[in-house]
This record gives structure tokens, sequence and C-alpha cells, in this order.
């Protein structure tokens, strides 16, 4: 079915046997970050031969996951290393191309679990680019001086504004269907529609069109923002950046933070990562993820705080939790579920979450609660069915009771177990728990939890601060369900077994349904609708089939369709 | 990849070459349709021996195509000839067993394109039954008394009402993950989601558990609305459909009309109706359907519409255009593009909308708009692109201007042809434009459509009752494009050439993501984010490979997963 055979993910082209999504800006092969005071500029500039996986160059300015990696840490570093900057100009390094989208090589000879969470990241990281703008006030201006193709479009539909050179060529194009029977990847087809609000008509046509739209009609089509002759380019877009600069109300925070290498020490059967331990039971198909509560008391001050830097235990966790999942996502196919435990005081996470609202408004509290939200939402969005298993001994309370409600169920312990002089399983509800982590839907977990009778959201956040025992917890309906030492060991064994038990396919679909119920948002649009229609085209043989088109672009033979409509 | 192959679509058990859309109470083999008073009952008994293809027998009350017919039938004739109902209760018509759902061995045996086109049947049924309560008044009682399986779960859910006997065996379920590797088909987990506010691990639990939920917990988790022991049932059912009736505002619409059967004449490459004809281009893949304006002025009163019944130009021309539509989307799988063409006079249509508006709140008239409302969604979700061409000649003026705005792309003549005298093409807006046919998003096609620009729906509402020509069309951006006769037939040309040259995949994806920006309701989550998963999962081959479960049920084989979460 257009896979490569189960024990063989293609070989990394770097010797490495797992992707590795920590870098930093000294190892980018792909991006340059340029800051002058509060401008800065990201550069495009794709080493043909720095290829994540062997058997394709990085042609013109395309990408695979590994350049999307690096862009990914560098829109966090502009967050916490440089908060006085305002406004990022995105471009390309090179002459007379701005970006052809994602590598079409590198997607034809991808497996199709590679294309759906390859295309889950890069959505991502868009996403990001977007939050950035919406929350911190960092705006991105988008400057395409050349051919802007495919997801090259899509990055620049990340942007707040879209600036295209008129040179009588530079296009910006959606040319994956009449090129390569797919859809754009990258959420290009809700942004036209719902962020751009392209008319519909005008989309069908620019989605068709293999060499895209330039000029005057880009900008009449609402494609860009602005059309500007070649020689008054470079000085329009300085221009659109002081403004932006100058509109922002970022860049008040003083120095960064800096976002040192995360310590990880990894095993054949798990990653350590410090406050974050992620281990695998491969014949369970099951990887369990352990957060650890904190080991000091939170700092004394937010100097203090920013002192800490990267070591301030709500960063690393989020940092480190982060790379967990993605670790999980990209290199590890076979687990079936994520079991999310924690250990550690519950006091002592409240006290850090009482630190956090107290210092809600400096610069850095806010970045790590976006970041938060943002590793909250990667969590919602993970292919793999949640559980979160709340024992004697740990500390799920604040922040980290939200991994429970983003779980597809939970268990919590009732009691102690027998000769085990743990403290019975506690949740603690914070003022985090209703209105820092908007999902992609724009509810709260809670809120979405309670659709049904939005009263019982009011009741739990009355019982705030306290330290809920699992009888109480189960009637507040924050856990799925409440089983004693006699039962747990069983019950949770055999729900794991069963899970691992079904399709994994059916799986997917049921919980991406599921875990979004109530409104919707471009985001949930996209990670939704869209995605779900393209993971199907990604498994139609008139894209993936050997005379499909993506498997037979650039061989010169036409692909052959069939041409029934479905 | 599953599909059986192109020229062979499965042989229809009557003998038949294509699935016919239409039939009539005395006909049904499925159902019954008893009437008493205000108070229908709708009995599903279905005939093992009555399935639509060959090859399975229709067990446990399970259902294909065939059973739906009839079922969306009954619906559309309590709307018509029996006004006064004013609740329906859904019921089995065998002891012991509501409703088992699709048949597996139909599925098993279905090609890609007739699965998913069976479930965007039996879906938009369900949502005509919503409809029919919302709109209607006509509230829906669901009375299950035995098991209520996947597809058969799935229409209770669509009722208003759902009540379970409480007799220790009979329960609520669907269980298409656990028992075929693929999700419930007909909406069933928005509906649990969105409509009944099931709890999401709730939800969880419900559908990956094979023997559904009964009783109390049923009940609790919010899956049914009463439960009653069974000496009870009987008389509690009576009661609540009593309560119902007295509740619904439906009833005082007097007599109904006779829905008598449409008069077709079948051909080789086409269908002639009377005011529509369906005429297939079948080298070029090409569907043109054609609405003929009135041949008289409507009638003088609303009592003369209800004498001329199914006669009456506006919902003959929606019966019509209902059918031309399936029986292109499940007999006519090879057409890439319907193309609408009209003929007539736009100021006879006209008069038309002008009698509908003088008697909006007339019961037929209301039924006539909703049914109009309804066919046009059915275009919307029609998985080929979607053309309209407005012609000398045509006559494409309020509902029928509704054909160009669900169009993925108009084109407008300018002028005359030459050596014809027909006169040229002219757009007319009504009030029926702004408001009588809200899409599944919840908003009219014009709003959809400029969502950039909510003042343009001012700008066009403006111009209404008035014969806009192609350039004023264009100004006001109701076409996409206005073409002269030297341009004219080169470029429609090529056009449709070039679309049915494309991926089909491809294009149905692109359309029913372009097709529908802005807010999203259920009925829309249905149709994208759900549907979509579901093709996906109907592609995969732990659903339908050799070793998949779809294949495997009932052979006493296990099915065989590629455990990779995707």
């Amino acid at each position: 079915m257009g896979d490569t055979p189960h024990t063989a993910e293609r070989p990394l082209a770097n010797g490495q046997t797992r992707i590795d999504f920590q870098t930093e800006p000294s190892r980018y092969r792909h991006w340059k970050l340029n800051i002058a005071g509060d401008v800065a500029a990201l550069l495009l500039d794709v080493d043909e031969k720095g290829a994540l996986f062997d058997g394709y160059e990085l042609k013109l300015n395309s990408y695979d996951l590994g350049v999307d990696i690096e862009l990914a840490d560098a829109i966090e570093r502009l967050r916490f290393e440089h908060p006085q900057v305002r406004v990022v100009v995105l471009r390309s390094g090179k002459p007379r191309v701005f970006c052809a989208g994602a590598n079409i090589r590198m997607l034809a000879g991808a497996s199709h679990a590679h294309k759906v969470n390859f295309c889950k990241f890069t959505n991502e990281t868009r996403n990001g680019i977007e939050d950035l703008s919406e929350n911190s006030g960092l705006q991105t201006i988008c400057a395409i001086n050349g051919a802007a193709a495919g997801g090259g479009y899509e990055l620049a539909l990340a942007a707040d504004y879209i600036m295209l050179v008129d040179d009588g060529s530079s296009a910006v194009s959606l040319p994956e269907l009449p090129l390569l029977a797919v859809l754009p990847g990258t959420g290009g087809l809700t942004r036209v529609s719902d962020k751009r609000k392209v008319r519909r008509d005008h989309a069908d046509f620019f989605c068709t069109t293999e060499e895209g739209v330039k000029g005057k009609r880009a900008l009449d089509w609402r494609l860009v923002d602005e059309v500007v002759p070649g020689s008054k380019f470079e000085e329009a877009v300085a221009a659109r950046a002081r403004e932006f600069a100058a509109r922002s109300r970022r860049g008040n925070g003083g120095q960064g933070i800096k976002l040192v290498p995360l310590s990880r020490t990894f095993t054949p059967d798990g990653v350590d990562y410090g406050t974050v331990a992620s281990d695998f039971d491969r014949p369970g198909r099951i990887a369990i993820v352990t957060l650890r509560g904190p080991k000091v008391p939170p700092p004394a001050s937010a100097d203090a705080m920013v002192s800490l830097g990267a070591e301030f235990w709500p960063l690393k966790l989020a940092r480190e939790l982060d790379d967990a999942i993605l670790n999980i996502r990209l290199n590890e196919f076979d687990v079936a579920a994520i079991v999310f435990k924690s250990s550690g005081d519950p006091a002592d996470a409240v006290a850090y979450e009482h630190f956090l609202d107290a210092n809600k408004d400096h610069w850095l509290v806010r970045e790590i609660r976006h970041l938060w939200k943002r590793v909250l939402k990667r969590v919602d969005l993970t292919s793999r069915s949640l559980v979160t298993l709340i024992e004697p001994g740990s500390c799920f309370a604040g922040t980290l009771a939200e991994l429970a409600f983003a779980s597809d169920r939970s268990y919590m312990f009732l009691g102690q177990r027998e000769g085990d002089n743990k403290p019975p399983a506690a949740m603690v509800l914070t003022k985090a728990n209703f209105g820092a982590y908007p999902m992609s839907n724009g509810l709260t977990r809670l809120a979405s939890r309670f659709l049904a009778n939005p009263g019982d959201v009011e009741t739990a956040k009355s019982q705030s601060e306290k330290m809920l025992d699992a009888e109480t917890a189960q009637r507040l309906g924050l856990i799925t369900f409440a089983l004693d030492d006699i039962d747990w060991d069983d019950e949770v064994r055999v729900f794991l077994e069963e899970r691992a038990s079904f399709s994994p396919d059916s799986l997917t679909g049921l919980e991406a349904n599921l875990r979004f119920a109530g409104p919707e948002t471009m985001e949930s649009k996209i990670f939704a609708r869209l995605t779900a229609w393209q993971n199907w085209i990604f498994q139609r043989p008139n894209a993936v089939g050997e005379a499909g088109a993506l498997k037979r672009y650039g061989t010169g033979q036409q692909p052959v369709f069939d041409t029934r409509r479905v």
C-alpha cells in the first residue's frame, strides 16, 4: 500500500538511528537566523546535501523534516532567547526561488506513517508561527522574491503579511493537485479559504493551476498582501519591517534566556531526560512517560527565575515532554499507547503554579505558559491512545493534571497499595486548568470534557487547590475510573492489552473524532478535515500506486489514474 | 486496493443495471409506515432476501443502500403526504433486535466508491430526519427493544429521543472499531460527541466495547434518554408519543399532496425527467444537467398549488434534480464533472420565486423550500467537480442561481452567440439567495462566497430582482469568469478536459476543503472530518486488505494488523 516494510524505516543520512528534534543555530544547515535590533531575518538557504534521509537532494530550497526541525527551533529561540525582537522577516537566501515546498522524492520514498507525521509537525510549526504573532506580538512578514510553490507558499501563509515581488515571473502556487495528485500538506487549503478568505472559485482556479498566480491577480485574489516591483522590493520590505516593529507590543522583556541543550540518556528501551523519563514496553507496545515533580521550591523572584533559565522546572519539563512526544511520534511507530505517570508531591507542583500565577505578566512566564499550551496541543494531536494513570505518589496538579484531561481515559488509584507507604493518589486543580491551555478547538480541556453540563466546570473550579482523592475526582467527573488495589493491576493490564490489539488506523480515526468535540477553529480544521483528506489521498493508488502521480513524478512517464470519483 | 475492477460494479440482485432511488410505500420490502392520527410508526422489518446486491442476506435487520432508500422515501412522504403527523416512532418490526447496522458482507464486497457514497446517502437521510424535527416540527422517538448495534444505534442517534428497554440484554453499541477495524459510518462518533455530548472518555469506552452499554449506564452516560422495564415499555413509548405530539407545532397543514412517481426516460446516454435532463458525455466524463424553466405561470393561489401537487414546477424540479444527482453519484462513478445548464426565461422563474415568497407561511411552500435546501446540500456534497455555464437563453434566477454559487466555478456568456437570437445570459438574485438555503456550514452560499467582505453580500442584495448581465455579475463577484463568443467554446472545453485529466481523489479532497469555508456545524463535521477519516480507514489494509478485519469478519480467522500507528 505504498508503505515501506514495517521493520525498515528509511535509513537516516547522518548514520543515526533516530530522528533528533534537538538542534541549535550553530548547527543549522538550512536556515540562518540574523538579528538586528528588533528585527530578525530568517533566511531559508537549504543545503542540497543536507537531507534527513538518503536518496534525494534538497534542490530549489525544498524541505524535509530536518529543515523544518531547524525552523521550529529558530522560532522557539526567538521566543525565549530574543525577547527584544518584534518582527521577523521570512525570506529565501537563494536567488529567484523562495521555496519549492516539501521535497517530492522524499515524499515518494517515505512511509505513510512518516509522511503523515511529517505533515503534522510542519503544521504545528506553522501554527506556532501564528501563535507567536497572536500571543507574543512577534509578527511575521514573508518576502517572496522568486517562486513560492506548494509548501513554500504554505509557509508564507503562516505569516501575517505576504509580500511578492512583481517581476513578471515570481508567483505563488499550490501545484500539488495538478503535479502530484495530492493535496497541499501543510494547511494550505484551509489558510487559503479560512485565513485569507480567498473566494472559493478563485481558490479552485489557483489550486488547479500548476504555474500559480502572480502580480496584480495574486493581490486582487487576496493570495498576497502586497506586490512590489523588483527595484523597490528591498526598500519596501525594510519599510514594512519597521512599521510592524513600531506597532508591536513585544519587546519590553529585557534579556532572554538560553535554551541549553536537553540532557538525555538513551538506553535501548527508553530515554531519561531528568524531569521526564520515557520507557518503552516494546512487547506491550506501550510508552510510559513519567513526569517528575520539582525537587526544589520555586525561585524567590522573577529575576531568580530568569537566572535559572532553562533549568526552571516548568520550562525544563515542557521542553523534555515535547521532545519525548516527538520521539515517540516519529521514531516509535509501533507504540500503541502512551501512558502518562508522574511522581512527586502535588503540593510542590502547586507551589510552582502559584509562582507562575503570581508572575503571570512576566514575559518569561507568558512564554512558558504558551509553550505548555503548544506541548499539550501536541499531546492532543498525537495519534496514539493516551492514558493517564494517577497512582499513589503521583503529582497530577495544575498543569500536569491537563495530561489526564488530554487522555482518552484516566484511571485513578483508590487508597494505597498494600505494603506501600506512598500517599494515596490526589489530583489538584488550579487556575491553570481553567483557561491557560486552550485546545485546538479553542476550549479548555475541562470545557470540552463537560460540554454537556458547563456547570460541571464551575463545580470543579470550586474545588480548586484541594487534594482530590479518587472518589472525589470520580464524582466530579475528572477521571474515567477509580480502581482499588484489588482491581488496579488487572484492569489496567487488560485495557492496555486490548488497546494494543485493535487496528491502529481505526484508533487514530476514533480518537481524532472523540478528542475534539464542540467548536472548530482554523487550526482544528487543518488537523481534522484537511489532514484526514490528505491521509486518504496519501493511501490512494492514484497518488502512491506504482503508476500514481507521486511515484511517477520526474520520471517522464505520465501517471495513470483510476478515473472513478469517490 | 480493495476495489472491485473498474468496469464491473457489483451486479444488482434485481437484475437492473442501475440503483434506483425511486420507490413508494406499496413497494417497500424493509419498512412499514403506519399512520394513526398524528402519530406515525416506522417499522424496520428487513426482508433478508431483499438485498440490493447479490452475495449476502440482510440478517438481523441489517441494511444496505436499498433499505435506506426506502427510509429516505418514507421521510419525504411524511413531509409531503402526511402533514398532520406530529411524531414518528422509529422501531423494529422484529423481536429482540432493533437493527444490526450496515450489512458487513455487503461492505466487505463493495467497491470503495460504493461504500463512500452509501455512507454519504445514509448520512443525508439521518440529517433529513433531524431537519424534519428542527424545521418541520415532526419529532422522532426511537424505541429500542433489542440490540441497536453500529448503524442501528446511529439511526437512533438521529432521533430526538431514544428509549431503551431495560431487560438485562438490550444494549446500544458502536462495535465497528473492535469488530471490523473501521469507524461507525453514519455520523455516530460526531453525534455521540457533539449532539449527545457524551463525555470523551465515556465515548472512548463505549466505542471500543463490542457489547455496548445497557440500562442505567446507558442513561447516565447520555447514550439514551430513557430506560424502561420491558413490562412498561409499550405503555411508556405510547405516552412519550402523545406528549411529543401534544408539544409539536406541526399539523395545521390540512391535506397532503401525493408524491407521484417521477416520469423518466432512460437512454444509453442520459435521463430525461421533464423539467430536468441529464446527458452523459462519456468520453469527456461529463454529465450535463439541464434545468428547464417553468412552462406555465405560477398558480393563482396556494390552494391551486396544492391541487397541482407534485406537478408544481419548483417541487417537480427539486425532486427530479435530486434523482439526477443521486443517479450520477451511485451509478455513474466515471463522471468527473457535472455541468449545470438551464433553459427558459429568467422572468418566468422569478415569478415562481415571488409566488413562493408570497406564500412562505404555507406548509407546502415551507416543505418545498426545505426540500430545495436539502437538494442543494446534496449538490454541495457531491464529489464531482461542479461547474455552471450561464449561457444565452438560460434562467439562473433565484433558487436556480444557487447552483452557480454551489459550483466550483461558473462561466457566463458575454453578449449573444453569433447567428443565435437567444437573449444574452442574465442572472437574477431574489430573496431566496439570501437565507432560504443555508449550506451545511450554516451560511448561505453567498455568505460563504464573500467571507472576506460580507459587504459584498449586501451589495449583491441591493441588485436583487435585476437582470444582471455577465459584466455586472462579474463585477459583483457572482461568477468566476465572463467570456465572449470568441473565447467561450475553447476555454470551457479546455477547462473540462483538464478537469477530467486530474486525479479524481485529489479533486475530491480539494473540493471538500474549498467548498466549506467558515464555520463548522455538526453536519459539516460529519461530512468533513468524520467522513474523511472513514474514507482513509476504508483504504487501509488493516480494514480492507486480504488479512484485514472487514475481509476476515465471520471467517473465523483473526485479522492481522500492521501495528504502526499513523
